[in-house]
């Protein structure tokens, strides 16, 4: 039986509709669920800790050639609800354009690889698998989704032998630019500690403030690399110090300080911590304070070099919006941050411009041409 | 009518019963008032913006030769009450000690001087004037209280040949200290504004941390100066840095700090604003941000230079101690700041220790030595 192509700005109108703020699944997962499996695809739903992802496979486990597609379906909180001024979870459209949150980030990605997998599988059945990975926790933590989703897919021999990751990757317009590799992400909470005291006596005292302002100097002027090939140079920015001493006569024990690094492939976390770590004890040790260190690293830098993979993305969406899409590693993190080490991983989506804002909204036009720009994309994978 | 001497210890006792934390009177000045009356004083309230102080004179208004006592009955708050062992307004005697809020500061100074000026106008009247200021108002913003009665006393041509402020200036034991003068004291306000922005793209923002970093390690690492012949070096503090940014991708706006500096004879308030605004101005200039400075000069530095006073009060200090006190200008501020610009003024009283604190209490005996030491201070002025 041969289905009708799938419309896939009603899929993402019927995504919205579902109020899937992570960690709540809302029924996004459901209805693509329902999709998945009335056109063929084994679905397999991979929770983990309270989290709900969805695995679907059409063609062979272990097939040679596999063409994976990495989503998610959970979306940020609506922020100020009253600022909206469109029902947040109604899909209304006006304009030309469909409004609600997850409208670009990313249901509209979600129903794209969707309608054109179905679509591709139903018209022209390949010599391989089409995987598509998709959870329900990427705004949040992160811990159970896409990660939850490799685990199993390891565990029980499924493999992709590239995966596009559809994440809004575009500035300004449709298709110009697609992602090949990201910056790492790390933040660092320092702690210097003195001796608390009277402002008057500061001699009795060990005021932690100049070390911390010594500390703080020195690492903003540090300039970590100038960039590499396809990176941008790295960045460190001190995002807050704090005191919280309403005392002008008392000189404080302690103040806090947090940083934020965004690397490229030059660096590691492991290797700014032993940075930072060793800057703070030279501090330590100069100024007769005492320092504390806690660290998360949210990402390694990765690059997905420029090669077969990005050549075949880059074609289709020229030949699908007359744009050569620029090749980068801007921006925050993503899920490709997980599947980098399992197979080459690119991101190409729409336009991103309300992300995250209030009134988040998503050009219907763009979503019928994201698929399309799929659609080709399996093309020439398996033509390829 | 000869009066019997005064027991120094039942009137502090006295004063430490009436609560007059500031700016409440209590009944503090009420009771002074009545046993200064009762010796021949001429008695004034001098009140102003509900603020109340005691304006006190023996002898001939003009008199040539006219020795002042200033001090205060006002107290600081009790802190925690539950801390406190015995019954703050209580004045109970204990191991040779009394004590109850202001036992130290001064309710046993004022006491001692009253009860030393009475008998001595009544036991040898001098050829002059003995006067006592006593304010309401020294803890709090000192505003209403010796200012109100130095300017009362300028309108209606009162004066004070030399006066004494009875503060607890001994840091060990009594008769160890004395104070011919005071260190300046200035708290700024610095505020560096920048631009906000996202964490992962810093080129689009203009962070203020680092530029308030550097100018704090700036402004911390410069000596003011090596200290003259009667002050210690001038002193520094940033007291704090404050931000306030919870968010780790974001880089904000403005970041504030606070500095107390406390300056010898060799600066003015005036001159180390200059100095702050020409540093502040500098960073701004440096680093492409905006900075505002606002700016509260508490006093500025004084000093009452070594000679015939305060030999006699050394004297004085000596000959009922065994000690010779040094002349000092270390510590905070008192309303001898005020005083300096009207006459000559020294600072001599007891053992300070247990000031602003819990459970502060005062030695019995001190309290007598005290009196005695004033008695032959005015003994030895009108001798002279």
């Amino acid at each position: 039986m041969m289905h009708s192509p799938i419309d896939p700005a009603a899929l993402t109108a019927a995504l919205i509709r579902c109020p899937s703020v992570t960690p709540e699944e809302g029924g996004a997962l459901g209805i693509l669920e329902d999709v998945l499996k009335d056109a063929g695809f084994t679905c397999r739903r991979v929770d983990r800790n309270g989290i709900c992802n969805l695995f679907a496979r059409w063609g062979e486990k272990g097939a040679a050639r596999s063409f994976g597609f990495n989503g998610h379906t959970d979306v940020v909180p609506l922020g100020d609800e009253a600022a909206w001024s469109v029902a947040p979870f109604g899909a209304e459209i006006r304009d030309g354009m469909m409004w609600g949150r997850g409208a670009t980030d990313m249901k509209s990605g979600v129903a794209a690889f969707a309608a054109a997998a179905v679509d591709f599988v139903q018209q022209t059945p390949p010599d391989g698998a089409v995987i598509l990975a998709i959870t329900g926790d990427e705004e949040g933590d992160a811990l159970d989704g896409t990660t939850a989703l490799l685990d199993w897919m390891t565990a029980t021999g499924e493999a992709m032998s590239v995966c596009l990751v559809g994440e809004p990757t575009c500035p300004e317009e449709m298709g110009d630019m697609i992602k090949i590799g990201r910056r790492g992400s790390l933040t660092a909470w320092l702690t210097v500690t003195g001796k608390q005291g009277h402002s008057a006596y500061p001699h009795r005292a060990v005021n932690p403030l100049p070390a911390m302002a010594r500390l703080v100097d020195r690492i903003s002027a540090h300039r970590l690399d100038e960039g590499t090939e396809h990176f941008d140079p790295s960045t460190l920015a001190v995002v807050t110090i704090d005191t919280g001493n309403a005392a002008t006569n008392v000189i404080p024990a302690a103040v806090r300080a947090t940083v934020n690094i965004r690397y490229n492939d030059l660096h590691s976390g492991g290797s700014l911590t032993d940075w930072l770590k060793g800057q703070l004890d030279a501090i330590c040790e100069e100024m007769g304070v005492t320092g504390a260190l806690t660290v998360k690293n949210s990402g390694e830098a990765f690059l997905t070099p420029p090669g077969d993979f990005s050549d075949l993305i880059q074609r289709a969406v020229e030949a699908e919006t007359g744009r050569t899409p620029v090749l980068s590693t801007s921006g925050g993190t993503s899920d490709a941050r997980f599947i980098k080490d399992h197979c080459p991983v690119v991101e190409c989506g729409l336009v991103g411009k309300t992300m995250h804002q209030v009134d988040e909204n998503v050009s219907v036009e763009q979503i019928h041409q994201l698929k399309a720009i799929y659609g080709r994309i399996l093309r020439d994978y398996f033509a390829g």
